[in-house]
């Protein structure tokens, strides 16, 4: 596929500037050959554009005195590269209809839009929206939904009665619906509380790949629109997740956790079971959320690196930090109390 | 399923309160319908009972004056609790018998109580107990023995040679017997130590989603009875983890740690290398454990959450608090020499 | 398979000392039975070899007059242990050919020397080479590449453009391919940004049960030759790790960062993205890398473990450490002030 430049720059409603060419793809701005279209984001980048090989070039408007190519004009540069790419690329995938060798259950409705691969497992119950796309080996439970235009990645896993809203994309490994983990001791061990709540996700919702998100206990599990969640993160049950929150890989997400609208979440970030964190908070990578986060703001925990050696000699140093505050709090009284008395 | 309260109370061991009622399922007290039973275990949460539309309330005696409804009563209402949910949710599959679409190696002898979903794969030499069901797309690999009442959910591995006790749950994504991570430093790249042992599971045993158990090198890994392992939990070559420990998600256990009977973990924590952790110890949330405990007890090291402007401003300073105890020090004998002198 | 200790000695190139003897198998010195092989790496363990009913012992040349019983003589008793170890373990597996349950689109060649299990899903474009092993349930998608003498595990699903030496060993579960996380935010949410770049894994990579290794956005993910990955390990877009790293389970790697060659990366270690990371280095485990390390050498960030009684005390203090050394300051400018007053 190959688009004129002329026409990109009316289909993401941008100016462009130059002659107009034609545009296979999208590429990085070093290494780009002819036919792609590049862009900048950052005015130290500008150089690279002289060299580059590139046919055009998305920049920022005070840019173009810069750009020996032909142009589209932006103030926001990421943003029109990314939906020039999503016009590029359109989602393919190689498999059309249903898959022979795809077992669905006799009272499963499969609309002619549905795309199911090889060896898809569908279990009674389920319904399907229109231009869904299952790839090979995804399990869907019992009565699991899936809303229009749903793309499931090979071999997911989705438990009994999970809902999935529209424009859902579930990278492979994903299991969601698994049982919440709660137990009560009893004398001779521990006994499984059941878990008898959903996972509920709603629209345009991303999972990364080995992403857990398990069922409620009581109630439901609720993943909100717009919500993007990496790779290996861990939903545990009854959490809720706002819109549009995004949270990166690794994260662990205790029970129960409450997490508001249009945060930002760093790789690794530990969220304590029962936590509420508010809307528009930011946490910082490997933070440890251990209280409440009641005002929208940046929040941190983790350490500074350093070499091994410095950071032995600081760290034993933290075990006796109260120690030393105390020792100074004495020192001080001393000391004051001396210059009390010598004046 | 509806039951009377009278038989509930039965079953469980435990007194009724009130007029008797018919119960159909449990629910969380703030959302319960009318045939729910619902449960206090803080006296904080007595008012909700008035306000609860539950037929039915699980509390403490000394509550009882709070509470306008039939009641059970219990000195633990969680356990309470959990033991009528599982009476009246037992586990459910929408499968029964075996799979056509299932691959079983021709030696290998599926007794009539077990039940296997589509597309499993299961290879010679597997042994399989009773009343066990095997979701779909599960693999067992060569000589896998899975023991009575055990319940694997979709997508899971289970690598040769492992053995699971009864009453165990695996849910989705578990690997189960992958090689341990083990290598030596060859002249040109790193040799790998053949993986020779199994992964050996005791009864009662729950694994958590995609969560990854390696085989021991020479000898087994073993998780004994009881022991309750939740998502995203990485247990490495030879670790032994005791009855009745509780691991909660994402928790990183290095090769060859011992962790004793009882035992809870919190959530991310990690565990290096070789370390061993006596019986009773309680592990903090992200807590790493770079020594081995000997001694009962609560251990931790995580840091707190704080603004990251705070959080800057600190975590600088402990790149040199070294530095600043010895300043502390120099000023103390300055100080108390000069007392000395001055006495 | 038995094998006689003097030829072991000559397939390793060691020396032998004593008399000969049959070797079946290799064994941990405490657990051994006759006709094993057991090594000792540290001399505190010589004292084992008299009570180890080992049939012979891999040593080094110093310990062999606490040596009771034949020997192998190696100045790397656990180099030579690997060597033994895997010519008397060669990898197994059950199946050979192609399985009839395997659906593999009709324009992929299968050479005879590839064995491929129950379930396994072959997009159309898939490229394989001689001696490949792909176990049950591995879904391989449109134009994957594998090379020579590859073993891929249950359950693993690789995407679109992978590329995959020879000599690869991926474990189950793991996901290579699966989107990078890029998003731009638009006025309604996220966008996301097409992640057109593959992943382009080098020779003799070792990737453990559950990892993601992320395709690049626009350039590729590139795993270089020799690189071992540990189970449940996170790899962003366009991440680099040069030839010989070895990774611990858990480690999260963030977006771009570039890993050096020979580096040896601790468990649970999380990089943040963009970071680079020379040649040699040691990062210990549950460090987290804030900034790009330029010189070879060993660098920590984790905390050390603590009774929950006293890390409370102390952690609480480290939330005020910026004012403790401000108050030390104070103190000294007036402690020395007065010094120099009072000289």
């Amino acid at each position: 596929m190959a688009i004129k430049l002329s026409e990109l720059a009316q289909r993401i409603g941008c100016r462009m500037s130059g002659d107009d060419c034609l545009i296979e793809n999208v590429a990085d701005i070093n290494h780009a050959e002819q036919g792609r279209l590049a862009f900048v984001y950052n005015p130290k980048y500008l150089d690279a554009i002289r060299s580059s090989k590139a046919s055009a070039i998305i920049l920022k408007e005070e840019w173009l005195p810069k750009c020996d190519k032909p142009a589209l004009i932006s103030d926001n540069p990421r943003l029109a590269f990314a939906k020039v790419a999503k016009l590029l690329n359109p989602v393919v995938y190689s498999f059309h209809g249903v898959s022979t060798s795809a077992c669905i259950a006799s009272d499963v409705t499969v609309p002619d839009s549905v795309n199911i691969a090889e060896n898809v497992v569908i279990d009674s119950g389920v319904i399907l929206g229109e231009n869904i796309v299952i790839d090979a080996c995804v399990v869907l439970s019992k009565d699991v939904e899936i809303a229009d235009n749903v793309y499931i990645h090979p071999n997911v896993s989705i438990g009994q009665g999970t809902k999935i809203g529209s424009h859902c994309t579930i990278y492979s490994g994903v299991v969601i619906g698994a049982d919440g983990f709660g137990y009560v001791r009893d004398d001779d061990g521990y006994l499984k509380v059941p878990q008898l709540g959903n996972v509920i996700i709603g629209a345009n919702v991303d999972i990364g790949a080995n992403t857990t998100i398990d069922r409620g206990a009581l109630l439901d599990t609720v993943i909100h629109d717009g919500v993007k969640l990496d790779n290996q993160i861990q939903v545990a049950h009854n959490v809720e997740i706002g819109e549009h929150t995004v949270i990166s890989a690794c994260a662990a997400i205790g029970g129960s956790v409450k997490i508001g609208k249009n945060c930002l979440i760093g790789g690794a970030v530990g969220i304590r079971d029962n936590i509420e964190i508010t809307d528009n908070v930011v946490i910082t990578g490997r933070t440890f959320v251990t209280s409440s986060i009641k005002e929208s703001g940046s929040y941190s925990s983790s350490m500074l690196l350093d070499t091994t050696r410095n950071w032995k000699r600081n760290v034993t140093r933290l075990k006796s930090l109260d120690e030393i505050v105390k020792r100074l709090k004495t020192l001080e009284n001393n000391v004051y109390k001396n210059n009390m008395d010598s004046d």
